[in-house]
């Protein structure tokens, strides 16, 4: 019965129905994946992947996130490769219960047929992306925990089910159609979590995009699958389950009732989620600092007492470039002290080699506390004038329990947006924020 | 160590020092490989993947088999829907110990690229075959029967990678490269059993062509993986033998001294192999009684003994139509009979429900023997005039012990692609028999 649950349930969803809150998740998952992909889409993992790939484009009718003028490919690749482009930073939204980043797969694969489409309006891209994170999310919680233990990288495993499913509400299929889509996309399990720290990482949510997109195009025309492709007894959850205990019907007996996109989180920072409480509280006491006219040159010495985990997965003293920036909690802590930010111009490699920085992060100490939440810290910043200034941050920023605003979220946007299209990165965000209302999304999309 | 070792013994492999018998079976899998995609072009399954997809297709390089005066597609939906077309009558060839059907993915990328390459020789290419298919049974059989029970599709799910090594030798790729180029085919494990019966089941092989040669194209380009891809904790061996016992060391550390792709079995007849002795036994009858002037409208009763999985799967009294006759050992027996031959043809709608055939298969019987082997049959043909013949088949042709000859092959060859090509069917065998000594395949391959 999953199959059919989940086709009939998308099949029948309607943007008219969508809770306001649920609206208003899509509409920041959204935005968010347009900031992520255009901030990605000159990294050279995706330069190489274009490389390889533009000698086998067809027509170009979808557009290759970050390029000025426009930069368009066939829609399977401008889904594969603003894919990769979304999640090349790390610095997408996560599910938390699951540590599924649900946009990428889903929203690459969408915003690409879209296009090609035409005439498809914001309320119903919306609709269709909700459709997509929700299946994802339903189907990644009921393998869960097992299919994340054997080994798969769960974003793309499930992501590229939740593609083919928004792709097919688009397309307008019948539920048995949509049932042979998402049949079609069971079939191409994407993702070893063997590849973190290598090019092929990112290349997950990109393939899961592609994925489910040919998926639905199949079932488009008629292609048959499985009517019981993920519930069968060797049906795609126990497959990847490897003998756990997938509670499908549980999960999808609550797709309407529990939404999990209003649960998506979106990062603040584009580095170890374990350091965020630290940058946070920084942060804060940067502006705390400022008001009284204290500069941060004044800073002797910055105490920071952090979860175990902290210490165990970011104690790098000496970061030597950007990559290796984003496993310390002292380049967080020192940027965030002095410039009230940390973003990526603050894990640039000449940010993380300025004497500046260097300076003050060689004057952040950690230690670790575990009697703290990961998600908490005490800070005490101690300065040449014998002021002192403390910070107890309870929840990180980005976490569920304080989101980011919608105002952070277009500073974090047009921060890494800048670095890839300079002053054009206010109008990015303007027209990113305004998708979901658009009268064509194809026109939007060409604006950004 | 396995990635390193695959990769280093594929890149190292050189034409020359291939065994005459190596050369040999790769020359026939080829050629049954050609076959099998022309005979499987017209199929529906095709076209409606032909349909969905054509819009998407990219510069026309590479040959889809099966149209007379050329048809081509962007290689990577070339290897696509080759592979589709390769699978579809489930006629195939077999390496029986894993029930891989080796040269679809294989093969279907490999001359997809060396036709877009261009100025790939014969030698070369059957070289990347080689390589190609020892690389897809040798981890295929590190992960069997674990990986099948779960639910896996085997010919896919090793298919893919087989596919990447076989044109990563293409490409010349350094072994880094090359390690680099499986482990991004690791993160694409395509092809779940619960989809037979469907059209996806074709898309398994297919889909695996095209990841493979995706996985080669953006290792050419820098690319990367994890170098332990295969071996890893997490990595594919583990996680798709879902806590099996993976022995790839043992069986990759074989690689060059025994060679799989001298067991490749290639199917006589297009229905179950179960049903292949008997069938075999009626058509060498068919001949005994040929030369004693005897047709087959004497015949009064059949009487075969065969092993009971026989019964089990293939007893379909009345079959109605072209794919329920392949489930019927009454059916294969009859034509077998009459015509000499149990080929497409004997399988297509009209045959099956033609009168003639139906009265001789109505006098067809079969009891199960467990003491009979799976490839054993006893037959009794009794005829009007009171005489009677009997034959035993100790092995069906096709098997190991009594593997199709060239000639037999040709007349498969010949037998299906007459039925999309017409009377160029024989000029096409010269052809795709020629392949392996052709100075450029590209050329070679638009002969077709």
């Amino acid at each position: 019965m999953a199959t059919k649950t989940l086709a009939s349930w998308a099949t029948s969803l309607e943007s008219s129905s969508l809770p306001s809150s649920v609206k208003q998740a899509a509409i920041r998952s959204l935005y968010n994946y347009i900031g992520c992909a255009i901030g990605g889409s000159n990294h050279a993992t995706v330069t190489k992947a274009h490389d390889a790939l533009s000698p086998f484009f067809g027509k170009a009718t979808s557009t290759l996130f970050g390029h000025k003028g426009g930069l368009r490919a066939d829609a399977q690749h401008a889904a594969l490769l603003n894919g990769i482009a979304s999640h090349v930073h790390d610095y997408d939204d996560t599910m938390l219960a699951t540590i599924i980043h649900p946009t990428g797969p889903v929203a690459s694969a969408l915003l690409a047929y879209a296009e090609y489409k035409g005439g498809v309006s914001g309320p119903e891209l919306l609709c269709a992306l909700t459709a997509g994170i929700e299946a994802s999310c339903k189907i990644g919680l009921a393998v869960w925990p097992e299919h994340y233990d054997i080994g798969w990288h769960i974003t793309s495993s499930t992501g590229g089910i939740g593609a083919a499913v928004a792709v097919g509400k688009l397309m307008h299929l019948s539920e048995e159609q949509m049932a042979h889509a998402i049949g079609i996309a069971t079939v191409q399990v994407i993702g070893l979590r063997e590849m973190f720290g290598s090019d092929t990482k990112s290349f997950h949510p990109g393939r899961a995009a592609q994925s489910g997109l040919l998926a639905a195009l199949l079932a488009e025309k008629g292609y048959t699958s499985s009517p019981q492709a993920l519930e069968a007894k060797r049906g795609w959850a126990n497959v990847v389950a490897g003998g756990g205990t997938p509670k499908l019907q549980k999960y999808l007996a609550e797709l309407g009732e529990k939404w999990e996109i209003e649960a998506n989180a979106f990062k603040p920072f584009p580095c170890g989620i374990v350091c965020h409480p630290a940058i946070d509280g920084c942060i804060q006491l940067y502006y705390e600092m400022e008001a009284k006219g204290i500069r941060a040159e004044a800073i002797t010495k910055v105490e920071a007492r952090v979860h175990p985990l902290v210490i165990e997965l970011t104690s790098k003293r000496t970061p030597k470039n950007g990559l290796e920036a984003k496993f310390s909690v002292f380049h967080g802590a020192a940027v965030g002290l002095l410039f009230g930010k940390a973003g990526p111009a603050q894990y640039a490699d000449n940010v993380v080699q300025d004497e500046t920085v260097i300076a003050l992060r060689d004057k952040v100490n950690a230690t670790a506390e575990k009697e703290l939440a990961a998600d908490e810290t005490y800070l005490t910043v101690h300065c040449s004038d014998g002021n002192t200034f403390e910070k107890h941050v309870k929840h990180a920023v980005g976490s569920l329990e304080v989101p980011m605003s919608d105002a952070q979220l277009t500073e974090k946007f047009v921060d890494q947006v800048a670095l890839v299209l300079g002053e054009d990165a206010e109008s990015a965000s303007e027209a990113a924020w305004a998708i979901g209302e658009a009268h064509d999304v194809a026109k939007a999309l060409r604006a950004l």
